[in-house]
């Protein structure tokens, strides 16, 4: 029941060159399904990438780190079904057991192997049955199998999330295809969230990572769909440097902006199409807050309304209940906070001007807009020029079905 | 389907002396329900109130807090079904409306009446129907009258909250009589809440100030159901002097802390009630953060455990998904957080031991622990020695219900 969200036409999805991809089912979690997903990155391939901040990190995801940072990667090596995290010691010799394996069958150091799981967090990996399906992995790697591994690395999700695009840089017509994951557990600064996205683009290392950091901060970071955030976490950014541009070695040039824009583009695709895939979505909210002293107390506010159970609930009944909006951007935390400043629009429907209840507001205006499943609240704070902009869902019977199902 | 709470006997109810009440129907949202009740105190009565801290206050808060600073207090005004909030100007002058009605039939000054409301935020409070039943109120004020007046300020609870207790303070019994309200946006520093408690000790108003600061600390600020704070918020506490003690003009005296102690005591239940009548619960969850370097980083653990629509999911089902709260912990921001020394416990079953899976512990110890319908969460910090402690609920299919159909 994702909000305006379909599944990508495999042929609209672009290979990379430079990339292969290939899945397999090691039945982690249900039998038959695909559910380990393999990058090969050609040799000279940069990589950026974004982890969890929760203290509690996932064994991958420390191991992912430590590869990343010593090793030029080679391969990625995605499962879902298990989150191998909360496994303590054992978790960690269970993600370097896999690197190990895929390092062997491909004869690289186990070093440039970066591994990343999904799924129920505090259960043992079972090792043997992923590493059993690698050599028919490696058998089945192929430039075209993007859908295949957007659909290997779900969990709840209920649609693969997709999406390609191409850009002229210095000449040539480069690629950007990426993938992710994540329908619940999403909030800012990373949640249960997988996103990889390649381009065939030649740019360097540093450049790559500014580029991520910047992106990210426009996408993933701006998403929640129920405040809370995972310790499995990833976004990871490659460049296979095969298009044959000259090397992007500065962001601040027309081709480093353009080249920005698009992985940009890419990004708050696949980030908001997590949240129209949100666990029992059945809206999209954008909440844009203008005229805040800081970007910071934009967002404060922004979440603040994002996470209110409250709001979302009343948006789940289209029920124009306002006053929950209001509540939720009184109680935010702002210092100095001046409500005859503020005003409120739910679209293009005025709920509150000046601090006062809007004199033509009605029921009827306010009902009709909220019915709509696309949904934009619009709160001006009325103190300075800074503004900012969350992405949310609805919060139906369905999320409470979802997770509280997840493990039967 | 409130968690281990009953509603309370009316013959337990102790009257308070100099203690009047009064219920009425005005037909505010439901006809023939009794919603609105009012307190008269006889003169002398000392109060203390603290208020809600939403920037966006609702116009008989605004109001309460100007009268009970100006005068001293003789009645409280209280109505369910409409909250008075987000009306604007008009708020207010309906506030004052009220309070003017019940000053003239009394024949006092106006700024005696402290106003409150609870209710659906931004309509019109409709004055004229509740003006037209304060003659009849009068009429019917009594001192037993607790139980109705307990029920008259229900919104979506479904049980009334109302408790006595009794303690010797200079040689006299002195009672003290309680009831409060909310089910849904609860949440520390006040939240939908209305609590009224009553006391026939003479106590000082300054020393009756720090009683109701401290109590609150303890009882009312340490609950949440879902993170939402509401513009209405009030507790305010009574002391009519006619127990015939000598007043009590300093807290720290055996009778000062020993009225503190049975304040306490009546906060705390009042408080817990709301929580095991949290809308849609099914379980009532304490939260006992230990060895944190401060009082307020075990808070933040705990909120956070608390607030995560995961975690209570999970505790909705009864299933020990312990990751949710493993990352809850991971994620609530604590500074230079060392994991090894984390120690987490459902009940008497340990979790995760030094930072790692604990070595014991099985699925099926586990599901036993969380199926209970009272559930305790232990987190040890392993940094400190200050602790503290919260109390939530579950996050069941009747959170959403409730909550997407309230107004219709």
């Amino acid at each position: 029941m994702a909000v305006n969200l379909v599944a990508p036409e495999a042929e609209k999805l672009l290979r990379v060159n430079g990339i292969r991809l290939a899945t397999a089912s090691a039945g982690i979690k249900k039998p038959g399904r695909h559910d380990v997903v393999l990058f090969e990155m050609v040799e000279g391939t940069q990589t950026a990438a974004v982890y969890t901040q929760n203290a509690f990190c996932a064994a991958p995801v420390i191991l992912a780190k430590d590869h990343q940072s010593s090793s030029p990667s080679r391969f990625l090596l995605i499962n879902s079904g298990n989150a191998n995290a909360g496994t303590g010691e054992q978790g960690l010799l269970a993600a370097k057991a896999c690197c190990e394996a895929v390092a062997d069958i491909a004869a690289v150091n186990a070093s440039t192997v970066l591994p990343f799981s999904t799924g129920v967090i505090g259960q043992p990996l079972p090792v043997d049955k992923i590493v059993a399906v690698l050599p028919q992995a490696f058998d089945s790697l192929a430039a075209d199998n993007w859908l295949a591994a957007a659909r290997g690395i779900m969990t709840t999700d209920t649609l693969p999330k997709a999406q390609s695009t191409q850009v002229n840089i210095d000449g040539q017509l480069i690629t950007i295809t990426g993938i992710s994951k994540g329908s619940g557990m999403i909030r800012p600064d990373m949640a249960t969230m997988l996103a990889y996205i390649a381009t065939d683009a030649a740019i360097e290392k540093p450049v790559l990572q500014d580029i991520l950091n910047s992106a990210m901060a426009e996408s993933f970071n701006r998403i929640t769909v129920d405040g809370d955030t995972s310790t499995n976490d990833a976004c990871v950014l490659m460049a296979t440097g095969k298009a044959g541009n000259a090397t992007v070695s500065d962001l601040n040039t027309v081709d480093g902006q353009n080249l920005l824009k698009a992985i940009t583009d890419i990004c708050r695709f696949l980030a908001q199409a997590i949240v129209r895939d949100g666990e029992g979505a059945t809206k999209f909210i954008t909440i844009n807050v203008e005229q805040g002293q800081t970007a910071e107390e934009c967002r404060q506010v922004a979440y603040t309304i994002a996470h209110s159970p409250l709001v979302k609930t009343a948006l789940f009944a289209s029920d124009p209940n306002w006053g929950r909006i209001l509540a939720a951007v009184g109680r935010s935390g702002i210092t100095d906070f001046d409500l005859s400043g503020v005003t409120i629009h739910i679209g293009d429907v005025c709920i509150v001007a000046s601090g006062q209840p809007a004199e033509d507001y009605t029921e009827k205006k306010g009902q009709q807009v909220m019915s709509e499943s696309e949904v934009i609240i619009s709160v001006s704070l009325g103190r300075g020029e800074a503004v900012d902009q969350v992405w949310t869902c609805d919060f139906s019977y369905d999320y409470v079905k979802i997770n509280a199902e997840y493990r039967t």
